[in-house]
């Protein structure tokens, strides 16, 4: 069955996806399709109205999914690649995440961020999925704003410094906590993004063996995380 | 300092790489260069003679990297859209794989391959990442003749039947060992595909809660089978 996101109110489904049901998928009245609202409810419903710019349905019945036991929030520099930020928004969505948050670094290239195609990527990523939660994406601060924005208790900080090696993410974690990591741009953290850091209780850890781009370490952190509560 | 890939013999860079140091990086002789072979020798050595179409260079010390004590053997079938498969090769390679091997399965739409392509992307992600070893490609086959060229003792097919829930791939796996894994094409795995794997050993693994793109699913088996070893 074909699924698609409508926030509440939930009667009509929004333009684009009402021209995708009715035009590109030619569902008529009475059709039977899913909708998420994308806070974890599934709602099975029935076209009343295949209107091509706003159509209707009634809801038959709704499934809800509970949200999961733990977090993953992925703070990360834009990179200077949009291609780049936005595969691994397809791509941490598909796998599970529930926020990214975008910050501009001292080393940024990449200075401004829309969060429109963003979402829409998202939203494409989570219906792919077949999941009912849309992950919250907030607009690019400053790293100095970011890290008022964080509450998650654990706290890491992607960055191999040149005096020490730190702990491999996978055993710095607990299962079950709510998490945030902060993945730097193509040019790393300055100093001073590390100090602040460390200041605000955020841990170093490590990604792995090699040196990974801005997006692939994102992603991993998100597998990581990912990984070590299933 | 510039890291370039060059297989036997090392005398000389190829003519792209010789191009790219002389003309892009504007390197002239006497500057120190590094050229991994691919097999986990990294040579430093100084550039003899500049010139733009072979760039000869004479080995100064070499740092030899012993292979990873496990290995990732992904099977993946090419999706319909190529830049989802060069993505997981270079994402794949970033990460830490030896060996990519491509199938065409009863339901795959994409029936063609060029490895060539394939090739250069590994290369180009193994420089990036600081890597010694460029892994093994292998052309895409017939998915009978590819279960015949899998030795590697754990073996796994990512798949989720209707009427049975199969363990995740990280309960399933031993740490240490030699792993290959089995990812279907968007049309996912025919039934007689899943009964001659099982047959031939392989065990029906998940990857996780979420439906995932072939892509995706490659890349979370490669990142998967890396954090159990670390």
């Amino acid at each position: 069955m074909h699924l698609f996101y409508q926030p509440e109110p939930i009667t009509q489904l929004t333009e684009d996806d009402s021209r995708h049901a009715v035009k590109t998928l030619r569902l008529s009245a009475g059709d039977s399709i899913a909708v998420t609202d994308g806070h974890g409810n599934r709602h099975l419903a029935v076209i009343t109205s295949a209107d091509a710019r706003r159509c209707a349905f009634r809801v038959t019945d709704t499934q809800t999914t509970p949200p999961r036991p733990f977090s993953v929030r992925i703070c990360v520099a834009p990179t200077k690649n949009l291609d780049r930020i936005e595969w691994f928004v397809e791509k941490a969505v598909e796998i599970g995440i529930e926020r990214i948050s975008f910050f501009i670094g001292q080393h940024s290239e990449r200075r401004v961020l829309k969060l429109e195609r963003i979402e829409k990527i998202g939203i494409a990523a989570m219906k792919q999925s077949l999941q009912s939660y849309l992950p919250r994406f907030d607009e690019a601060t400053s790293f100095t704003d970011l890290l008022k924005t964080v509450a998650e208790e654990q706290r890491f900080i992607a960055h191999l410094p040149a005096n020490a090696s730190p702990a491999n993410l996978a055993s710095a974690v607990d299962p079950g906590g709510h998490y945030a990591v902060l993945i730097g741009p193509e040019g790393d953290f300055s100093a001073s993004e590390i100090q602040q850091a460390q200041a605000a209780g955020w841990t170093l850890a490590t990604l792995g063996p090699n040196r990974l781009r801005t997006e692939t370490a994102a992603l991993t952190a998100c597998q990581l995380l990912n990984f070590v509560n299933y």
